[in-house]
């Protein structure tokens, strides 16, 4: 028995927010003193950096929880499968719905509730909750759905990342350019197919780590200090990556007995293009071996950092072909892997 | 091997807020009309329906990540172990930490990494993850604890419900009595021992039961209606519970083959005392067997509904002889059993 994804499906609002916009805000630093050089100039720094030309926020009227379930019904779809025999639904998020304008997060009932409501699933047994994890959710979902089916409690899971980023923002912050809205779902299932997942590691760093990425006030001192935003120190968390992100995906894939050269792609968190670029560096930097042609599949310069949502959805875009210059096989060796706000850090070593 | 609760531990806040503490209250009808009569007549009801006296509120510069920890401290050391061995950390809760006088929910980083953080564990294998269940939360995560077990990928797990409930109640609401906040922790590991967990049953109903509990407006038309509060369809829920709870709690019961007449104690989910005597009698109605003496022992009368929190609480008590007239003895057979937002319902069979 194996555990394969046998549908995916995500969501990619049509809002579009190039950098331009952001050419108006005011942005200040973290003590609320000004930047002394024009947009024009920190748009730019930024654009090199993380590889974001633009990013995608959800209509008004949508929301986290609405991106989940268009996610879900496409990877039902894909699937095949009657929406009633689902055993779980699984919904990584990190701020619930929180609607637009609005500064509450809204999560009673949780998100997983309203998108199985959504679906027009009937099936009390189909048990649905929500898994709080940082970006590295949805992966952390595939891997509680791998645990589920293993002890015998279900043989099919739907597990979905949704997350609208851009109602978390602090204008005044540079890096709000970084966030955006999206939703990725996939269905787990146990198979007699050749392959599925082969290893998962996963890792919490909390001692030190633990509010690298925080929920905090705006640089603009004058706003209400009741009122918080994402915020992060990027310096940190940089660091922590690049130091700890190649380590857990190396652990992984050992387990796997998988070699190195036999990995085709590596699906991982967008959260910044230089430091995935620099992760995939130092992580076939431990292997001593040459980083191939095309392995890493980036999204992040059009869809930003969706959180919980770019891995299923770069995922998706790949499997459909709709991401030029690359497609993944039957039988090739792929790694997912994520990095987030907790610090949590998670990869699984996966034959497609 | 088994699989046992090996450490319990709770905090239960010291500040005592009074049902007279409510006569001061403006409480309106949810169409903002006044209620024909004075709120001692208010009071007197609910406290004949829910049997609450008085319930317990957190400290202001307390959070519900702070509760936790508190539990979890205890726990920790009532199971005798080396956190550092601890491979899962489940905080079970439904708004995150709402800081005193504010509204916002915050959740980054998750609650069990900020308990993970202040027990001070470095052991980053050590997985600290948050689920939104509803009340039932808790029951869940131990059911998620298992399965990590049998899934071997995990021999020793800190399940913990945390809530502040104080700090999301719509004043101008008679549901607002319900309401308190506190923090239950267990430890949850394979052991040798005789007994464990026997059986486990999750429902979750959402079709037409999604939104029975949800975040809506206060019943004060004039407040904000940015601002949200917990909300509930009282009636419905007590149908709802009235008719489903039983059936899940039999579903546990006959898969853990166990005879009724064996059941010792049932710990239930402390929503509403007429509410938990109605599914008691009906529970025993199935089995056409009359209702033990001293089988429900009830907290709701001095410590209120504390959502995720009353049934490890409830039970660390009764395990500590702290609950008058109520003692479990090894081998009893006991049952956990929630109903809550989502709408979920689960149970365990468990031989103490």
């Amino acid at each position: 028995m194996n555990i394969k994804i046998t549908g995916t499906g995500s969501y990619i609002p049509d809002t579009i927010e190039t950098n331009e916009n952001f050419y108006q805000h005011q942005f200040l630093n973290t003590d609320g003193s000004s930047i002394n050089y024009p947009n024009e100039v920190i748009v730019e720094k930024f654009e090199a950096i993380t590889g974001i030309v633009e990013r995608r926020y959800a209509k008004p009227h949508l929301n986290s929880s609405d991106l989940g379930f268009f996610a879900a019904e496409k990877a039902i779809a894909d699937a095949k499968i009657d929406p009633e025999t689902i055993d779980y639904i699984i919904v990584a998020h990190n701020f619930g719905d929180v609607k637009h304008k609005t500064i509450q997060s809204d999560m009673l009932p949780c998100l997983a509730s309203r998108v199985k409501h959504s679906l027009r699933i009937k099936n009390p047994k189909c048990v649905a909750y929500d898994i709080l994890f940082g970006c590295p959710g949805w992966i952390e979902g595939v891997i509680q759905a791998q645990a589920f089916i293993k002890a015998g409690m279900a043989k099919r899971c739907l597990v979905i990342g949704s997350e609208t980023l851009s109602r978390v923002v602090d204008k005044h912050d540079r890096d709000s350019m970084i966030y955006s809205d999206g939703a990725g779902a996939t269905i787990i299932e146990t198979t007699n197919d050749e392959g599925g997942i082969l290893a998962h590691e996963t890792a919490s760093f909390t001692y030190d780590e633990a509010y690298y990425l925080f929920f905090g006030n705006s640089n603009n001192q004058e706003l209400c200090r009741d009122t918080r935003y994402i915020k992060m120190d990027g310096r940190k968390i940089y660091e922590f990556a690049l130091t700890n992100v190649p380590l857990a995906m190396k652990a992984c894939l050992d387990k796997s007995v998988v070699n190195i050269k036999d990995v085709k792609k590596i699906f991982i968190h967008q959260a910044n293009e230089k430091m995935d670029e620099a992760i995939l560096k130092r992580f076939y930097r431990l292997y001593k071996t040459e980083i191939p042609e095309g392995i890493m599949p980036m999204s992040i310069h059009k869809l930003g950092n969706s959180s919980v949502a770019t891995v299923p959805t770069l995922f998706d875009l790949v499997k459909n072909n709709k991401l030029e210059n690359h497609t993944i096989n039957k039988g090739d060796v792929i790694i997912f892997a994520s990095v987030g706000a907790g610090m949590h850090i998670n990869a699984i070593v996966y034959k497609y």
